[in-house]
């Protein structure tokens, strides 16, 4: 094997979850785990699509526990390193110790771009129990780099081996991903990873902005399965690096024949740019403001973009959903003014 | 209407005739361009996917006879200028003179990337009968950037106004693109242009690469409605332009919505990167080549990623395909020894 540039994970077992209803099932994940194992893709993160705990009225119910899905990831892969997602406040410490002792080599300890503190007990609990750390700063878009540094530093101190930057909403552009990756690149002593989401279209150009200015861990998902418009696509991802010369230490092959023979046909439908995960990464909002949105824009006979793009302004956050009658009443008032 | 800093040509209505089997019909072309016309998008293309006179046994016959399409296409614009491609040796004067008559006004004079002399007759044409003139430059990832400018400076001494880099396989790398479309811009005094594919999911990536390094003729498929993987997705840059405050002077809303509603429906199935379009791009080979690498493969037992890739690296052209198995039992002999 040679030695790898890039370090990737696939995410296709976990962000994917939400493309599929939270539908996987112990087969699909033995199956494609077993495939990406053989493809020598060093890590695979299976949970629910909002991490350990996500099943729930609120997030979705997983078809099949995530424990068991975990057990078959970790009894299916040889080599691969099975990881965890874990948003404090979702998932407990309990669940954490479960996974770990279940196998899960890695754990992703989830925030809000502005709370890393929150992932302080989380990320000491996971070292304690010796697993490889990763704090991971969601929706990286909302705040100025500065920022992002400032809460990449406290996931550092708090014993994190690496610092993701995270495009949940799909919504930052090419030179925001350079002035943020080569920020926390001069300033923390931990490795730096970029997690992209392809909103508009930019899954790979981010991608590879990432690398260039210095992140060494990405996140990928086979066929785009992940939330939104998806995820970079794995299988392509790691073709363009091998015309770069970048190593990441997985077979081409292998990968494009998983993609197509293993994880298509599991996608309910394919994974496209629709009109919904357009406006979600052009306005840079949660995507379950959504639905939201449009309820709101027919009550106030407005356009649901034009709430959307006006919380993205505001940088409403996840749990202050009741600010979208505000806005909608609001711009309804400066309509009729 | 503000000035557009970027001139989009949407070619759902030509590339994307390759994606749906040449099955345009007259009231598909009639409600996009309406659409299209009324988000002011400046160019609207409609062709055979080969380009004028491209209903063939070789190329696949149209549902509808495209210059019925054409006149279609000019009665349902108000604003937008409608535009044919044609391929010398596919399309004839007498084809280019009857588009003009029923109200074509701009042409794209396309040819391989080695091949320009041959559009010297079309341009002149063109230019004599008042119309728009492109010089379209095919497969330009398979020359390095200086033949690539010579070719271009021959488009231009024709009377080309404008000369695109087409990167018919969606092989092209940002970097790559960069050196072309800056080493045009240095030497050539008409506009540039950029036509992408999204073979390595970097449609989007190499497109601005193009824009900032000065292309300001960009094409775009509406809901990717294009050949392979599809093209720059077109509702999807104009939002991205709009985040860059580069003005196309197209509506957002109004492309987005016409994405959804009225071209989605006409994909016969939605346009993602297969294994097939993703290993056309990462050799850089005609798509024509495909369906002939399977079958020698399958005769000397090789993988045909392992045929098509030495294809690409031996630059074999459309009308070689009798190379294909020249290259099949050269690699099984290999093999053997």
């Amino acid at each position: 094997m040679s030695e790898r540039e890039v370090v990737i994970t696939e995410v296709a077992l976990r962000d994917g979850s939400h493309a599929i209803s939270h539908s996987f099932t112990t087969e699909q994940v033995t199956n494609v785990v077993k495939s990406l194992d053989d493809a020598n893709v060093p890590y695979i993160e299976v949970s629910h699509g909002d991490g350990l705990g996500g099943s729930s009225i609120q997030y979705g119910f997983s078809k099949t526990n995530e424990m068991e899905l975990i057990e078959a990831a970790v009894n299916a892969a040889e080599r691969s390193a099975i990881a965890v997602l874990l948003l404090p406040g979702i998932g407990t410490v309990e669940d954490l110790k479960e996974a770990e002792k279940i196998g899960a080599k890695m754990v992703r300890v989830a925030t809000h771009v502005t709370e890393a503190d929150v992932s302080k007990q989380h990320i000491q609990l996971a070292k304690e129990l010796g697993m490889e750390t990763v704090g991971f700063l969601m929706m990286s878009h909302m705040v100025p780099a500065e920022k992002l540094l400032e809460q990449a530093l406290l996931m550092e101190s708090y014993g994190a081996d690496t610092v993701y930057v995270v495009d949940s909403a799909g919504a930052l552009l090419p030179h925001e991903v350079r002035e943020r990756i080569s920020l926390l690149k001069e300033n923390l002593s931990v490795k730096v990873g970029f997690h992209a989401h392809n909103n508009l279209s930019l899954a790979m150009a981010n991608t590879l902005a990432a690398i260039e200015e210095g992140a060494t861990r990405i996140d990928g998902s086979v066929r785009c399965l992940g939330a939104g418009a998806g995820n970079t696509q794995t299988e392509v991802l790691v073709s363009v690096l091998d015309r770069l010369n970048i190593q990441t230490g997985i077979d081409i092959y292998k990968m494009m024949d998983l993609a197509e023979d293993i994880v298509a046909p599991i996608l309910q439908e394919p994974q496209e740019i629709t009109k919904g995960s357009l406006v979600l990464g052009y306005a840079g909002v949660y995507s379950s403001f959504l639905l939201h949105a449009y309820r709101a824009a027919e009550k106030y006979r407005l356009d649901p973009r034009d709430i959307l793009i006006e919380l993205g302004k505001r940088k409403v956050v996840g749990g202050q959903e009741d600010m979208i009658i505000d806005v909608a009443s609001e711009l309804a008032g400066y309509k009729i003014s």
